[in-house]
């Protein structure tokens, strides 16, 4: 079973950007992370970052194909695009939205999820382990659903 | 006379997309039926596909210097893009925008377009035949403009 | 097949009312535009118009007898009638909304259609020619539809 | 004593029109309940339906002189017309809304009521049962406010 | 020069309809103190009263042969009428809007007025008061522009 | 048949609060009225009032092996409780929504229910005849559905 | 009968200001409109502008004295000044509002009056006509209640 | 190390109430699960659910001194208690909400947490998962912060 | 004179909860503070603390007969408890409401109380004083209407 | 120790202006209980009142070097100034807002305050008793600040 | 080439007021500073400031038979003179509006400003800098206009 | 020291698009105005415009390493993008948000920066002369942070 894990826009910056909001953590000690717990779940995943929505939208486009899940932190796209929303509507893939800082907690705008109506869940504050969880959740949604068996 | 068919974000993904919504016609059936149209009205048509909206602003900038008029469905770009309604502003040609879906039945957030304010019309809810009426409506409307003659 | 075309309020004084909005054309010179289309459509139209809101909602009850689809520019009803909404919604028909300006250019409360949502499209902004894609749309959806044949 | 029953705008589609919403009996039906439960009731009733507001102001504005009380279904025009309002007010008798469906589980435009402020009270949701208990009602306000001894 | 007074819905209840807002006089009283201004002023004056806005829609779109302006108390279809702005922006003459009531110290939904934007001028809250200051702003208007001479 | 009716939050001080409000009639005065309906209509009844949310969520979540149908008038919860709306889903029985008072000719924020849209219908505004009617409207559902028989 | 003519800020500007909406005539010629009016109505008029709120609450707060009546013309302040609302509600005196430009049919905050709801009425968009039948709704108004006698 | 496991009003229904949107796991089984996941993570749980808010603020109250962090899915009182909220600032402890459906596909009201701002973060929409996964976020919080060790 | 404070939900937890907003002063030592002013001004009172809001409404009605004034801080049901504000407008007594910290330079949702509309008066900010101001004016409320005279 | 108190607009006008708000006590009355309490409290006081939000300002920016609080009604100023509030925010000292009617229980608009967020508190509802409670408040609050000892 | 420079209400106190905000350059330096680059510019500038709406109007008036453009800081009037806007629309001079403080980065209310879209551009956010990019765009833009040449 | 100027979509058609309201001067004359006003004031500068957000975000985030502060038009992307928000907001530098036209005088979705909040502030309105004021305001920024010495 492979899962498709994606970083939205500034991601690359982790660890360098406002670390009072998102952390210390860089992405690449969260990819790391992610690898640990992918193969306690026993699941493949391919992790991919990309500042270009478009990129984005044609990574979802052909995801269908070859994963059974999909997990992304929308970042900043979480609440302006709705090209992201009907990508993700249209991928026929059980998905889950993460985010490291507590979206609620935070500016008004924030607090809307153009995504969040169109996957399965969310997973929204706990850092790193926003995407742990997910990733478990997506195995567990992609095993009910028996896609990628 | 030669006119521009754009389309937007996720329209690769046709027929396979919620056809519960979108229909089963895939974008090579519609791609066809417009050339059917073109050749029945008389004039030439370029037809693009973007999930970039950066492209999709290259492809208008340039539009001026060859094209009489666009069609357009800008898809989920419709209620977000800013740019993309600049870009149609600023391109000096009659501009159509057509939806497959009828927009104004869908969610509150899809009713309202950014488009619209600055081309010409609006056609939407009528499946592919949207495009076809709004190829007709383009090629009537650089007719009476003189452009492209 | 017979579709029947209505004209809402003031639409009887096309061409005398604020031209800069709505064009030179006047309803007879429209309606012999329809005629033309029709004969082409090889459908059989027949046109109203009315002030009187109560009137319309009469037609429209009476059509589903009669008539295989309706095309209506609802013009200041579309914003204000939520009895023309019932009466289209209740009519059994397919229906085509049409304006002659383009009403999401304009006021804030024109951009409001409370048509839109029953009926299987809209068309706006194309003058005249509206009326003549609405007649075009409404055929395809009557032979569709497989009403009137 | 002698009651007003208005049906407002399409309530004669009744049984055609939309059956999940409205249900499957007729205006007739309905009627002829209405008379059974005035004659249980002891109470005289007139029963008028339209289409034209205009013509609901004028049974309204003429009520005064002949009935104790007025039940009305003001159907569409109970989120749009100012005008009903106002003649309702106007009447100086005892008055009741009734809805056929539950206006408040619908779209959010019908859950407004321009009507109920200046009435006595409101029915909604019980189909024919609504007009029944609303008679129920009317004759019971009438009977205290001594209207129609 | 002629002058059209317009009456809207329910004013033929006026000395009857809740007399704290809209004071004891009658309709008929109004008239006669019309008719005295006008004589006054030197104008003829044509005064009509309906419940029906298609009736009001008819008699402003043929106003314009015939009259130099029009005073206009549109009453409940104040807030409600897009026909009516329509047929007044339409009519290519002076109107004046009248209220007898202060509008804007009523309910809110009463503050807003569809036909204000599209009239010269409105005058609200002085009882039969508002419609002669009225007449006499509609006739000096008319003596302006020059129509009816 | 038995049918449960519950009073929300205050209904205890019935005819010492707000009597220009809410009548005269006490709780005790509205009950034996009910009790008398109910044996005319041969139907059981069991009554409770309470001021705690927690306690009606109690007796609703106990009331489906008991009662075929509720009657309740959820007083000021009406436009609070999420928690008493979810409850009436989830029970599973046909229920009524009573108010003595007018609630939509009251303050805004009166008017809006949270109840309503998960309840069979609404009765608002005929004091304690509302719930003599909704009783009724309770015992023709309970009938309907079969449940209790 | 003394009446009190107020000009709010900015009108000493008049005739060099925005001349398409205020028109061509300054605050001199006005006045000396106003004193003919006056003198044909035979009551005597003092007239202030003043570009500081305060002046203006000072000059109202003393004109209970003096005056019968007060026209004013708060300008900017009718969409901002709670307190120019609070001083002529407390003065005790009828007082009309008037515009020289239709204030409905411009800027949205411009169509807010702070101060209609506490005066007799208000008289918008006649230009310096507003004024004088302004001044003979005062007098009428004066002359009503008797104040100034 | 023990974590406080609350579950909110009508949540004693569950597998009855509504399964298209719960699901068919009654809240023993949920328990059994969290059960568990607690040996699993080596924490010890302990489980309560009310239908009172007074109890669940007495609850929380009391927590500081037993718990090193809570996990709570205070369904319906999710959007509408402020109370609930200020125990949950107050604690002084690591919070995770939890939801079983996605609340932000579903009404706009289900939209608006008051607890989220307060607490660490949200998981929702995994059904009885979002449970297993809040505590494995809680114990890990928990870890992190020190408390209970 | 008896005189009954209120203390609503979470303020048991005074002195350890987010001292920065409501200070280090825990319950008890603000009841010692309420004693001795009570004392000072010569009045009985009783003091309450609930987190059930329940029993804040049994309190309530039940205090008509002994109390003969209240003094409330509704806390986080404030913003939220229409039952509340029902049972203090029906209570016939005056009441005065206080609050801690100043709830106007707080969250937005804070700044509303559905309280203060049906008091004699607010006091907000002051901290423990605030209870003692709102002592003080709620013993001169009640000597001004003789209340427990 | 000096405290400032000062009554914004319109406020000389008290005793005369809506005593069914305001109450029958004129300024110098409420004057005279200021100079009272003040001399109960051992503190100095001086009172301005102004029309003029400029005077108003001048007095706050200088009151830092004589005075060790403020006691302010702001009036109509308190819905409008941002001046005010920006003033009062530099002063530099404590500061009291008081109201003589419950703010919170009149029109929409008095119920924000622009002041209330950077004063100490807000005290409203209690007539005149209002200042003295607001001066009881700032005493304390500039003893325990330590200004002006 | 004559420049006027205005300082809005409380500018006085810079300096001392808020340094956080405002920084810690008093007014004096600033107008030093203005001073500094206005003979760098080789334009006369004058200098005026008032806590007194009035008197920035009056300023205003006066300017344009004197001065070639405008800087204004307005201060706490940027959100709520319409007076002020009115004044500097009809000035009929180029004028720049500068702001010490990013008012997009502050509260809500501080956003929207009435002055921005009458003058020809808006500086905001660089401190005292504001200042002399301000003079350095109205000098640029009066030489442009040919005003003051 | 270096500063990077970033032009964002559709700039590429400045001096072709709507001169009326971005005027007639193209990209390669602000470009080169910059470059002259850069060598003024001794810094180096690198200009780059993209159509593309990606590149833009792609851009911002390599920044930090080579540049001392930014100048952005964010056109179209002012009001949509909260991902180049968050790339300014992470970059560590000082950032000048320019517009050529005035944005508060345009569509009132123009008005909304999402920029605005994150930035050192901001310049709007006057034409190429906003990048050449903006330059100079990034420099001394820069100088001030000592960032790029």
């Amino acid at each position: 079973m492979k899962i498709l894990v994606l970083h939205g826009p500034n991601l690359g910056l982790l660890g360098r950007r406002e670390p009072g909001i998102y952390g210390f953590a860089g992405l690449d000690e969260i990819n790391r992370s992610l690898a640990e717990t992918a193969a306690e779940l026993g699941v493949e995943i391919v992790i991919e970052q990309s500042n270009h929505e478009g990129e984005l939208l044609d990574l979802i486009a052909a995801a269908g194909d070859e994963f059974a899940a999909i997990v992304i932190n929308p970042a900043a796209f979480t609440h302006t695009s709705v090209a992201l929303r009907d990508a993700l509507a249209a991928a026929g893939l059980p998905a889950v939205e993460v985010h490291l800082s507590n979206i609620h907690a935070r500016e008004k705008f924030r607090r809307r999820s153009l995504i969040a109506p169109v996957v399965s869940g969310q997973i929204s504050g706990f850092g790193p382990q926003s995407y742990l969880l997910g990733l478990r959740a997506a195995a567990d949604l992609a095993r009910r659903s028996g896609i990628g068996d």
